[in-house]
């Protein structure tokens, strides 16, 4: 039947009788593909029906939907047109995981970090009520992202409205990990409770603002509302507080109970919050029973559901768990926070073995920075793990509440660099820029999984905002031999030798040495240096280098703009000399999803791609000329 | 009275007959300090008591208090042995006008910006239950800093707490502007109604936690507390459905009454909000009248209320109003965004013309550039107008939510560069390095008061992410015969000479005009370049001007690192060109409060200062060579 729905209309002709059958081959689709070709899975099985909903009672794309987050919206794209796009799910040049503006009309709002979409649905709700438009905006978030404080900063702002805004709550009980907070167990409780459905007398009261009803009759039920919201049983009166009508418990696997509501929520000439129950990995069990593990997959296998990647050598992040549980079984004063992401970040271990000294704040990147600001300011050594992209939400508070005040914060960012699949939203390009900019802190990039052992244990010895950063995906266990003792803002000379310099940062090390080979090809002996601090820079090195090197090549995985890069060219302008700098980073662009070997590669960024800019300059400038005058 | 009270010891001393007396004296002592330098006025009188309670009802330096924002701290400085310091409050090299912990063991966190106070606070109480402290941590915050999300992040958070912690919620109904949102209407709604207090049930529910009590006892109490919540008319209802036991609303006036609250308080084992009434201006009928005019002030006459600075030329932000007024008369789709600073950045005349269309969020800076990517994607045309500093609050909104789906939002941002006497925490000086590092940002910086006018109009018509970033008081009306059109990416050439090229950026101009001067002088004719735009750079002007210029001095009100002399540098290292660059850049340091021309001075970026270094640089390198190769 799937095949045949390629649009909201074809849906709607369907006979609301095979709307059950039609959900099962959703699932069945979503699980063959997202297991082929790997992806977000549980979020997606739990709301096959509330898009159908949401489909059938909306008009798509007049009307809106903001999918919070976004990786949620594989049934919504599946159902408006890009079924076939699923071939190449998370692909270079294919679909993408998360809602994009210039994929489809059909998506309204990109999304990707958490806990956007009522402030981007409020923002397209006043743009219809200025402009005459008469669509409906809808804003799905999930329980989870509710714990992002941006959405409750819009919460506060929506209760202006005198227009019809909807928020869909899809409440699984789950952000990634658990959902954890006082508003987690508030909604907890109302699942538990029995529904109350006061959705008829906010319709009385939509009805009443109708020209010619008089306003004394609102007021009148205005008064009347605040003596019941406090003398009977009402869920959600958390939202009711805040002047957004609520209406649930309602169940997200009742499509035609959900239309319905959907349809009444519609005539509401206020902002409605319809609380949704769903299940995480609905329909498939594996996914069910262990819904944090199948959040984001790699592909697997169905039937037993397990991964088919082959084992692979540990990842960084496991390097990162080894080392913070061995150090903090050495110092009581050693904690970590989390926003949301034990798992992805490797706290898991540190949680079972120290749960009294671990935080998980929910996704709440700004509070868990300030909140480690102040552990610090009482004389703990908090570890704050968070992927790059993510600590992006927290830029002012490091700033701020830990640099200005010097406090011992680490920062152990994950997925630094470019990332793959989950592309412009998720890679970590933009740390070195932003951490580069704040005065007082230390930034770290270990070349390889020993080296990040090394700087976390130099890192929360040093009493000093610092940040270590390390790539997704497996850890590099090249050049062993080379561990010289890590000292503040000192580089690492892997291979001494003149007239060009490899000054490579992190993950780009690995990739300097195959740029090294290429030189030596070419008859040039090129000096290897593993950067290590990205700020503060070891400028007596590099000025040191500067009396027998005339080209120096930056290589890192972040943007050019505010990279090392830019900061050594800053530099360097301002010494005597004439040497030459080749810049490998990111252009100042967003970067598409795609395999990190083929990104890189069209970034300029793979060693061929670099060897070859290297000799290109060598060829034409020449060596560059030294501070002593030696071509 | 007052001079005999330096520390809290002698507040304690102070027989309690004569607390109203003291509290007079304080006020008096504020008003004339902050008449006589300027400062926070209305906040500061509304706290008097508030302050003098919880020095009495606490033990410092042992016991902490975390002042969110912190300007409303002066009571707390002033009774804590730092009266003389006054003399010299928010000069340089004096008494900071926010808490500082380099500045005294009393203050325990440093604030300026909003919202972080409970996070901070919670990290305290841990820190104090981990290393075995017995301390009472205190965050005080205002009912404006509660619209800001990072506040609930933490009141989310604070709900998992089985030990003391005491948010003491200091409610003006103001933030500077008034409080807006559904979250202020509550607050009202409670502040109107009659006073409850719960706490001899919370200090029951505390006391059972006392080992040998049972745990029955707690269940039981917990499940009636359910019911008994539900059923009763009970202010405070949002918090306790956060699991935050609430107390209020009391007087923030009744000494006695605060200080038995707070010590009540202090015996129980959870999060306590206690919600305190008070008055921003409090005491000081002009301030009491108008407390957004009495919020920060320059010296004024406590007589008439009257500033005594000067009438003055008129400021960029009065500029900025006129312009964007201008524009909104002319085109409906304009819409004007602010985060509790109507005031401050000039939208007031905004929002009595065209109420319709402006937007006070509160103190929600993520909100506030989501919401405005809303509306831009739905086509209207928002102009969001913030202090350079409290953008960094929304790094990663920029970078998602505007600049990768190229939405035409409008940032202007006042206050940029050195602000003077608010010190390290507002000094707009980041935002040329962390805007600069987003791609498809384009950042504009004008010369003088009519090219923020242009600037803006340009702006508006762009149809992508603009910001245009502009400095605090007076604007520069020179060179206004310098107006060639503006057009994306291209700088304005003021003067075309040769050997050296001053770039400089927004309000370095008029400084670049007397380094000029300067090096004519010295018998050099050096070409002046308006940058204009720091974003996109002008490549094509830099290149032409490498033809016959050697050194190119770039000037900004901005940190070097990330800022458009190391942009620039980046870009000149891979010409072939052995030009040389001078950097007139704020360093990579935090900078404390003074008069913005003494800081200038000691940072180098006085037109005297960079002069000496430029003379110095074209000394010791020659002109450096051009591209041409002439000398």
């Amino acid at each position: 039947m799937l095949e045949k729905i390629s649009s909201p209309e074809d849906l709607k002709a369907l006979d609301p009788g095979k709307y059950q059958e039609l959900a099962a081959e959703i699932r069945q689709f979503l699980l063959e593909k997202v297991s082929e070709h790997g992806g977000h899975l549980a979020s997606n099985l739990g709301v096959v029906e509330l898009t159908m909903a949401l489909l059938l009672a909306l008009d798509l794309p007049e009307d809106k939907i903001v999918w919070d987050v976004g990786h949620q919206a594989y049934t919504h794209k599946l159902l408006t047109g890009r079924r076939d796009g699923f071939d190449s799910l998370r692909e270079y040049g294919g679909l993408s995981g998360f809602p994009k503006r210039k994929e489809s009309e059909y998506d309204c709002f990109d999304t990707g970090h958490s806990s956007t979409s009522i402030s981007a649905g409020l923002g397209l709700v006043e743009a219809r009520d200025r402009l005459g438009g008469s669509y409906t905006v809808v804003s799905v978030i999930g329980d989870g992202a509710l714990s992002g404080g941006m959405a409750y900063e819009a919460l506060n702002n929506a209760s202006r409205l005198t227009s019809n805004f909807i928020i869909v709550l899809n409440d699984n009980n789950m952000s990634i990990s658990e959902s954890t907070g006082g508003f987690s167990r508030y909604l907890s409780g109302i699942r538990l409770g029995s529904g109350y459905n006061n959705l008829k007398r906010d319709v009385r009261r939509g009805l009443s603002k109708v020209p010619g009803v008089g306003e004394s009759l609102v007021e009148n039920i205005s008064q009347a509302k605040m003596a019941l919201k406090q003398m009977v049983m009402v869920p959600g009166m958390l939202f009711e507080n805040l002047d957004i009508t609520y209406v649930g418990p309602i169940d997200g696997y009742n499509i035609p109970q959900m239309v319905r509501i959907l349809e009444e929520a519609k005539k509401i000439d206020r902002p409605v919050l319809i609380h949704v129950k769903t299940k995480k990995g609905k329909g498939y069990e594996p996914a069910e029973r262990y819904p944090a593990r199948y959040h984001g997959v790699t592909p697997f296998d169905i039937e037993t559901g397990k991964s088919l990647a082959g084992g692979g050598s540990p990842s960084y992040t496991e390097a990162f768990s080894r080392t913070v549980c061995r150090l903090a079984g050495k110092d009581e004063r050693i904690v970590a926070v989390t926003a949301a992401m034990t798992e992805g970040t490797g706290l898991k271990r540190f949680a079972s073995l120290y749960p009294e000294r671990f935080y998980d704040v929910g996704i709440a990147e700004e509070h868990a920075v300030t909140f480690a600001a102040g552990m610090a300011a009482g004389g703990l050594k908090p570890v704050v793990a968070v992927y790059s992209t993510f600590l992006q939400r927290a830029y002012d508070q490091i700033l701020h509440d830990v640099c200005l005040q010097k406090l011992p914060v680490v920062f152990a960012l994950d997925r630094a660099g470019l990332v793959g699949s989950d592309g412009e939203t998720h890679h970590g390009m933009f740390d070195l820029s932003y951490l580069g900019s704040i005065p007082g802190m230390t930034v770290f990039a270990p070349k390889n999984r020993y080296e990040l052992r090394d700087g976390l244990t130099f890192g929360l010895g040093l009493g000093a905002p610092f940040a270590i950063r390390y790539p997704r995906g497996a850890a590099w266990a090249g050049l062993r031999e080379y561990k010289a003792p890590i000292e503040l803002g000192k580089s690492e000379v892997i291979f001494r030798g003149e007239k060009i310099a490899l000054l490579a940062v992190g993950s780009m090390v690995e990739t300097a040495l195959a740029v090294r080979d290429g030189l030596l090809k070419a008859g040039i002996e090129a000096t290897l240096v593993n950067v290590r601090f990205v700020k503060p820079m070891d400028t007596a090195l590099f000025g040191e280098l500067l009396r027998d090197h005339g080209m120096f090549v930056t290589m890192e995985e972040n943007v050019v703009t505010g990279g090392f890069g830019e900061r050594f060219s800053g530099w360097l302008e301002e010494r005597r000399t004439r040497a030459r700098v080749v810049k490998a980073a990111i252009p100042d662009t967003f970067v598409e999803q795609g395999g990190t070997e083929a990104l890189k590669k069209k970034l300029g960024l793979s060693a061929e791609g670099i060897l070859e800019r290297v000799l290109r300059a060598w060829e034409e400038n020449g060596p560059g000329e030294t501070a002593d005058g030696e071509g």
